[in-house]
């Protein structure tokens, strides 16, 4: 009597899964690797100012808002997809780096180095192909040469101000942040979405008039 | 002297974001109102067990998944931008419908009405284009017809059996919930992605013989 594969799966399912790929093991380690990215918690305020958001929430914040704020990009051919996967990982190298408060100068100096390092550990879970498309996005993101890394680190920079403004101000309050530190760090926002940078320069500015940041 | 409307934009931002369209009012507001997404817990717990996961943090985890696993599916011609949209948004309307513990036969029924009205209510916050195209893709989800929408929701079966098991069956336990349940939920994973059926299969076994999940 001979048995299919699939029969012989069905029957015995603990063997069968002895005989899956050392490759999908390796993608199911990843997956697995990236969930402790749910316990780093960012200086950001969920919108009700009930606790801090982490580094997912936030990624996941991230993409919807590419998704629906993509008309803004002046570029025609913007690659949605690719700004999408990059806004999803960006923040991968935080697992072992952790969250670096972005008006700490002490601890940005050896922000690159550490995530450097955790770039070349948690991408190489994965199998060579993919981990080096995973590197490929997230040095892309880093560089922000192109178009797509523009716009996923405009809105990377936009989505902590909506954040702040409508916890009035809790992160930057608790920072004692300035509206020209906030103006200086959100100005890459005008060449990758000038409308998006109008909207968000007037909100710091309200911010300032309603005392949720230091003028 | 006459100044650009930039000029404008840059001397007196107030003004600048009255004149913002009533458009991007919209898309903001919608983007403030899904923050609390982030506050819906699900059964299903963190891999180290520390805390139950929300449906932030689930979505967010199905569109890795979803750009990691894509090759299992035999579609050869799979949107994967699609897909991952969907799973990004198919947990929207748990914002007014609530998580549903998927073995709670009573709250499984009154469960499509709920989410109906919470996608007619949150999906319309949007501009009517953008609006419509979110209700699709919900729809899309939900009716399972099309390859992209079964890949998404094999995603989302496959992602809490992973943290079932890891997590020795927290939710499981909790819930005593049996092989079988489990089994009859997550066949349909089969259709869209054998092989990652095989491997959940076997490791829904392997979760039995741990004592993690009732025989």
């Amino acid at each position: 009597m001979i048995y299919s594969l699939a029969q012989f799966k069905n029957i015995q399912p603990r063997e069968a899964y002895c005989m899956e790929s050392e490759r999908l093991e390796k993608q199911i380690q990843f997956i697995v690797e990236i969930d402790k990215l749910k316990q780093i918690y960012r200086q950001t305020y969920l919108m009700d100012g009930s606790r801090r958001e982490n580094s997912v929430e936030h990624s996941w914040h991230l993409a919807l808002m590419t998704v629906l704020l993509a008309e803004y990009s002046p570029s025609e051919s913007l690659d949605l997809f690719r700004v999408l996967k990059m806004v999803l990982i960006h923040d991968l190298v935080e697992i072992d780096a952790g969250d670096t408060l972005c008006y700490d100068e002490k601890a940005r100096r050896s922000q690159k180095s550490r995530e450097l390092m955790a770039a070349d550990r948690i991408f190489n879970l994965l199998p060579p192909d993919q981990a080096g498309k995973m590197r490929d996005l997230w040095d892309e993101f880093e560089a922000s040469l192109t178009p797509e890394a523009g716009f996923a680190r405009a809105i990377d920079r936009m989505q902590p101000v909506l954040h702040n403004y409508h916890t009035r101000g809790a992160a930057w309050r608790k920072h004692g942040v300035t509206r020209d530190q906030v103006v200086t760090r959100n100005h890459e926002i005008e060449k990758a979405a000038p409308e998006l940078w109008d909207y968000i320069h007037a909100l710091i500015e309200r911010a300032v008039e309603k005392g949720y940041l230091l003028p």
